[in-house]
């Protein structure tokens, strides 16, 4: 299980400048700011989220697909990400 | 500019309720959650995000530009929408 | 209505365009194409669909919303557009 | 390679059917349908492209990455569907 250990602080990273883009839409609210730069923040928060949604999913493909240990791993591994595939995109 | 502060209140709300989720997720990362845990929660995260930037693109649209007070007003929002709208399409 | 005719011979070339990459998926498919180039080609139909998508958004809202002739025919425009935001965004 | 003739085609019926939706598309627009109706049109296309996306990608993901015949055909079936995931997402 090193990789979880490996990725994780990066991608936790991730998560934390995610919430600190969600505290500046907060603040941005509080201040009044117009609904244009609102809006502008919430596709950065958007495209921040996309980001790292694709960076857990090629990390699941990887590791726990294609470098999976045992065959019912794999087909464990590759369900999962079916399933999310499905959420995302019908 | 009622309009704003009217609908304010429950915009910060939904966005705290984000900044929540995101801990949520920061919380699973931390505590070595399965990947696709992470993920299920990151599909919550986005479909939660788009809920809230349709609200606000709905409320832009009927504030200021269906209901802009200026025909310069209402000009300029309908272009900060289009803006936005290229964003999430294109 | 000089807008929408205006506007329909480059709308329909677009279609056009689209329904022809359309084809080309078939033909692939039907030539036994690999997945990995039928996923390319899809994307750049998503791609090609999105883009005429957001033209005929902005056609919209520029033409039978913020430039629309009556207040009533203004606020009819707005909800149609707002529909159709939340189908792409919740 | 049976995998792939297998599903051909109930994919190539899909694909007709997503010809078939934007040749209505092409008639609205000559027919000078109003935009509501061709964007409610062209969101029905986009869902449809998506759920065809996401039935390949799982094709896919099953025949060419979890049950695989070799080590290297594995690798390249998963790159292949990160490469797809990226354009998806980012």
């Amino acid at each position: 299980m090193s990789h979880t250990v490996h990725q994780k602080d990066k991608l936790i990273a991730r998560v934390r400048r995610l919430k600190g883009q969600m505290e500046g839409i907060e603040r941005a609210l509080e201040g009044e700011a117009g609904c244009g730069e609102i809006l502008r923040q919430l596709a950065s928060v958007r495209g921040a989220l996309a980001g790292l949604t694709a960076e857990v999913m090629e990390d699941h493909l990887r590791h726990h697909v294609v470098e999976a240990e045992t065959e019912a791993g794999r087909r464990h591994g590759g369900e999962e990400l079916i399933e999310v595939i499905r959420t995302y995109l019908k």
